[in-house]
C-alpha cells in the first residue's frame, strides 16, 4: 500500500521533534533518485539546515573481519550509556553490486539497534560512489537535525570509499587486527595517511600480545608519516570490542582531537573545505552527466574515441570536437 | 630574436626526418599554452599520428635519491649501444613551483645527453598536473614519430604524478633503495600497486647485501598484491646504475613483459584504454574550464559556496543553481 507523501512541514517537524519513523522516511526520500523526490528532499534540507546542531562526525574503516561492526556496537552502547545520542550509517561500495548493504547491518549491532538513543541506517544502495556519498552526506544533516551528537559512518577498505568517508567526517578511525597482513593492507592503500587514529582491535586473550606488538610497531612508524590532520599526531591504540577494553580511552582520543583542532582552527577549516569540495564535486558530476546525456555528444563519442585509439586523431582534437558539440558556457 | 614559425609541413618533415632541432621546436610548440600555437600543434600531431612507430614506453619512478637519473643514464646508454634509439622526458610535479625542472636534467645524464641515438627533454614546466601530462603525452607521439623505439618518462614520488605516468606508459618501473625507509614510502603511497617491476638500486659494494635482503623481502610480499598488469607478476630485482650490474637483466624483464602482454592482449587493451581515458580526462578538464570561465557562474560561485559553508543552503541546491547558470547541453 502506498503511503501518502508527507509535506515539507511534516518532514521538518518530525525530524526536529525526534520522530524516528519520520526520520527514516526522510532518509528514504533523500535516497530516492526520482526527480520529484529530490526536489522535495532539497526543500526539506533547506528548512532543516539552519536548525542542526553539528555532531562529532566519526568515520570508521578497516578490512572485512577487523571487527568494525562489533566495535561500533560496543562504542555506541558505551556512548549512549554516557548520555550521547548516536547515529550510525555506512558507505558500502559493494551494495550496488550485491543489491543490498552488507554494512551498517542492524543484525550485527543487535544491542545498539534496539537502543532508544541510537539510530542505525544501512548504506544507501545502488548508483555511483559519488551518488551514494551524496545521500550519506545529506543523511548526516538529518541525523544532526534530529539531535544525534555522535554520527558514525562506517566503510570497508575498498576502492575510493575511504576517501569519500574521510571527506565528510571530522575524525577518521582505522580499525586493524594484529598480524594477518592487515597492517600491510592498510599501507598498501594509503589509508593510514587518512587516519586520525588506528584502533588495533581484538586485543583480548591470545590477541593481547600481538596487538601490543603491532601498536609498538606503528608507534615507530607513524611519526614519520604526514599527519592526516594538521596539528594532530595520529597514534595507534589497542582495544577490544569484545571486552570493551580501551574503548573509553579511544573516545578520549576523539575528544582530545576535537579540543585540539577546534582550538587551532583546523576543525572549522576542514568543515568549510569539505562543504566547498562537495559543491565542486556535485558540479563536476552534473557537468559530466549533462555531457553524457547530450544527444550530439552521444552520437559522436564512440567514433571519435575509436579514431583516437586507432591513431587517426589526436586526443586533444577529439576532446575539443566533443566539447564544441556540447556547447555550454554561453552567457 | 624571434624565429619565424615553421609550417605544419616543415614540422612534420623535420620530425619524421630525424631533425633534432625541429623535434625540439615541435615539443616547444606543443608545450605552449598560446591558442594559436595549440592549433598549429594539433595540426602537426594530426599529420604525424599515422606515421608513428609505437615505442616501448617505460615509466620510471622513485623517491629522490633513489638514483633514477643515474639508472636512466646507464640503461639508456646500454640500450643505444645495442642499437636502440632512446628518448627521455619527465613529469616533474614540482616544476610549477620551482619554475624549472629538476628531472630529466641533462646535467645529470651527461653521457646520454651527448649520445647521437638519444634525446633528452626536461619536464614541461608550469600549469596543472593535467596540463603537464597532456604535453608529455603529445611529446611521446613526437618521439615515436621521430623513430625513438624506447621512450622513458621519469617522475618523482609526489602526489598524483605517478598515476599520470602510469596512465601513459606500457611498463612502470619503481626504483628503490634498500633500507632508509624507502620500501615503506613506496607502500605508503600505493605506488607498488602500479609497478610492473621494482629495481632495488645501488646493489654494489656495501649495498649488495641490503639490496638482496630487500629483494627477498619483496619476493615474499609481491605475490599477495594485486598485479599492476593483468597476467604479469611484478618482481623485485637488484641492480646497480653505478656498475651496470643487473641492467641487462632489467631490460630482459621489460622485453619478457612486452612478449607476454602482447600475446595475452593486455598490452593492446591497456593502450586503447589509455587513449580513451585521456580523451575523457581532456573532456572533463575542458568542461570545468568552461564552467569556471562562465561569467554568470564566476559571479555567483563564491556567494553560493559561502552559503553552503554557513549552513544556509544545501550543497545540492547550490550545485544545481550553478549548473543552471552555466546551461549547456542544449541540443
Amino acid at each position: 500500500m502506498k503511503r501518502a507523501e508527507l509535506t515539507v512541514r511534516q518532514y521538518v517537524d518530525g525530524v526536529v521533534g525526534g520522530d524516528r519513523a519520520v526520520l527514516a522516511r526522510a532518509i528514504t526520500l533523500i535516497e530516492s533518485n526520482a526527480p520529484a523526490h529530490q526536489d522535495l528532499a532539497q526543500a526539506v534540507l533547506t528548512e532543516l539546515l539552519p536548525r542542526r546542531q553539528e555532531a562529532v562526525r566519526l568515520g570508521i574503516t578497516g578490512v572485512p573481519g577487523a571487527g568494525k561492526s562489533t566495535l561500533i556496537e560496543a562504542l555506541g552502547t558505551w556512548l549512549t550509556g554516557r548520555g550521547h545520542r548516536v547515529a550510525v550509517t555506512a558507505i558500502d561500495p559493494s551494495s550496488s553490486l550485491t543489491g543490498g548493504s552488507i554494512l551498517g547491518d542492524k543484525t550485527r549491532m543487535e544491542k545498539l539497534a534496539t537502543d532508544e538513543r541510537a539510530f542505525i541506517r544501512p548504506s544507501p544502495a545502488g548508483g555511483t560512489l559519488g551518488g551514494v556519498a551524496r545521500k550519506t552526506r545529506e543523511t548526516i544533516v538529518l541525523f544532526e537535525t534530529a539531535g544525534y551528537d555522535v554520527v558514525i559512518v562506517e566503510t570497508v577498505g575498498v576502492g575510493q570509499s575511504e576517501s569519500q568517508v574521510r571527506s565528510m567526517v571530522d575524525f577518521f578511525l582505522l580499525v586493524l587486527l594484529a598480524g594477518a597482513g592487515d597492517e600491510l593492507q592498510g599501507f598498501k592503500r594509503g589509508v593510514i595517511e587518512l587516519a586520525d587514529a588506528i584502533a588495533i582491535n581484538k586485543a583480548d586473550g591470545d590477541g593481547l600480545a600481538p596487538a601490543e606488538l603491532c601498536r609498538t610497531g606503528f608507534a615507530g612508524v607513524l611519526p614519520y608519516l604526514r599527519p592526516a590532520t594538521e596539528g594532530w599526531q595520529t597514534r595507534a591504540h589497542a582495544c577490544s570490542a569484545l571486552t570493551g577494553a580501551g574503548l573509553p580511552e579511544l573516545w578520549n582520543v576523539v575528544e582530545a582531537f576535537a579540543r585540539a583542532t577546534r582550538a587551532g582552527g583546523a576543525w572549522e577549516r576542514r568543515r568549510g573545505e569539505q562543504e566547498r569540495s562537495w559543491v565542486r564535486e556535485l558540479v563536476r558530476e552534473g557537468l559530466e552527466e549533462r555531457f553524457r546525456a547530450h544527444a550530439g555528444v552521444a552520437a559522436q563519442v564512440g567514433a571519435l574515441e575509436a579514431d583516437v585509439v586507432a591513431g587517426r586523431l589526436p586526443a586533444t582534437v577529439a576532446a575539443r570536437r566533443l566539447l564544441d558539440l556540447f556547447g555550454g558556457g554561453a552567457d
